[in-house]
């Protein structure tokens, strides 16, 4: 198996290239990419040769795409000493609440929000707060429910890196209203560089975990280091509880969560709310490693967005109703 | 404009039909609906006469497949009375967040648990407390980001009903741990029974709302109603604040969440906890009929998922990094 990556060819298509030695190579026939890894392995085999003796560009030169455009994408919260630390300055009594010892909880997140690495982030309307979120990504291969354990690893295309970027100040006033973050986190996420098929990391793997380090960078200066071994849920049982009576689809994402340190967020709330290492501003570069995966990079640039407002609530019922 | 169907042809290949005294006429060419909803005004109009000269199915015999399949399904709460209701039996002072005036606030659902009316709802497993939620969605027509509110108007297909079916039991305990509710509403979703253009409904506008009676019976019984006018957000600001710095797709759905007395869990919670009326149980069948948009009715079946769980998490880090 191997690594695949989508990239913007020169007449603005996006093709499937395979990943060897720092180049990408054409892949006859340019399969999408996930029916490139359901494929029957001797066929994929054929093309992996193949490809071995087309055109190779160099990454540094390629503009990726992202690996996949999922229909739904699913973030969970798998890293403890990530909601350990949040928790030091979320209303209660600063500990992790029993419920999430119990499984892996996850949240939707919007599909149409996914960019490359490479692509800028333009800062959203009305944050004081950016922030990132260091992960792992999933991808998965099959439209599947109700997945058993034993099955789950042969329904897994690849991973790759996922930055869910966030604007504090929206998601904390958000989350007290009950439903989770919305326009908090809706705006951008990162996914790539490109896909690792899970064969390729077999190397790293401790029973179902794969040590892997991460760590996250900003201008260049590493501000957050943290193992994939510290899951506190497989992989295989995040795609175990997500499929229990639901549907998981083809080229959906499921994502760890933040790693611990994989948040300025998280700094901030170990330092009692001071902002120990600013929020992120225009200019600034973010680049995310993964061991075995690769890196993403991301620039925040000026704000486009116009930031359209809405009122308040009107109070349309009488008080008998409330 | 009209109201049009998608519908499973005896051949199992989902047809799109027009709505015309109770029965669904066939369209010629058989078009997608949002290519239905999106062309030039004239052309719709050639196909809705030609479509009156074709055969006509009586709705009661037709099996209704959802209306769209939305990549991004986005659910709010902007009924006031309702979460004054249920806020009564959360953690905190029992008083709505001051939070939740401010914005309207939603979350993103899973896009592959849509069912149309008419479809077996299985029971969950692991809950006791199965419920419902009478919405109204409104469909989306085009992509868009950014949407000023005097053009929002313009990009929506078209309304139709929403059953957000919930295992309070579940959710309740998802909701301790911050980032909404998951598994216990993820696993079916009522849209239909078919997509009501805007102007069927502007004998009912009232200002930027539509007056329009609802309400949600369990086997014939009527359990709540509400009125649509009490939206505290109207939808064309429902969209403006989705698609700030975000993208809305062609074909998402922007739910209401859920009206006042539109879900059991309203009526347990303003009773102090106490299950006045019956949780869903094997058998049951919900009606929800909104004026103007139709009727949605499913029932209620014999768990079918095994059920597959995971265990606790495992504590990876050493107290040095919680």
């Amino acid at each position: 198996m191997a690594q695949y990556a989508r990239y913007v060819g020169p007449n603005g298509i996006v093709h499937t290239g395979r990943l060897q030695h720092g180049k990408i190579q054409d892949i006859p026939g340019d399969p999408e990419i996930l029916d490139l890894l359901t494929m029957p392995e001797a066929q994929r085999r054929d093309l992996d040769v193949r490809a071995g003796r087309s055109q190779k560009l160099p990454i540094a030169d390629a503009t990726l795409a992202v690996p996949v455009e999922p229909r739904a994408m699913r973030d969970f919260l798998v890293f403890e000493a990530h909601i350990a630390g949040m928790k030091k300055s979320e209303p209660g009594d600063g500990s992790v609440p029993p419920q999430w010892y119990e499984a892996p909880a996850f949240l939707f997140m919007n599909p149409w929000s996914v960019v490359p690495s490479g692509a800028d982030i333009p800062m959203p309307p009305f944050t004081q707060k950016l922030d990132f979120e260091l992960e792992v990504a999933m991808i998965v291969k099959d439209t599947v429910r109700d997945v058993p354990i034993e099955e789950a690893a042969e329904h897994i295309a690849g991973f790759c890196l996922f930055n869910d970027w966030s604007a504090r100040d929206i998601q904390g006033n958000e989350m007290r209203v009950g439903l989770g973050p919305n326009k908090g986190k809706d705006f951008a996420n990162t996914l790539g560089p490109w896909i690792t098929t899970p064969d390729e990391l077999e190397k790293y793997r401790e029973g179902d975990r794969y040590a892997l380090e991460m760590s996250v960078a900003i201008n260049g200066e590493v501000v957050g280091t943290d193992n994939l071994r510290n899951m506190s849920w497989s992989f295989e049982e995040m795609l175990v509880h997500a499929s229990r009576d639901a549907v998981v689809g083809a080229g959906d994402v499921l994502a760890t969560g933040t790693a611990s340190q994989g948040a300025l967020s998280e700094r901030w709330a170990r330092a009692g709310g001071e902002l120990v290492i600013p929020p992120l501003q225009v200019g600034d570069v973010v680049t995310m490693t993964v061991e075995g995966l690769g890196s993403i990079s991301n620039r925040i640039v000026e704000q486009r967005s116009p930031g359209h407002t809405v009122p308040p609530a009107r109070r349309t019922y009488g008080p008998d109703r409330l």
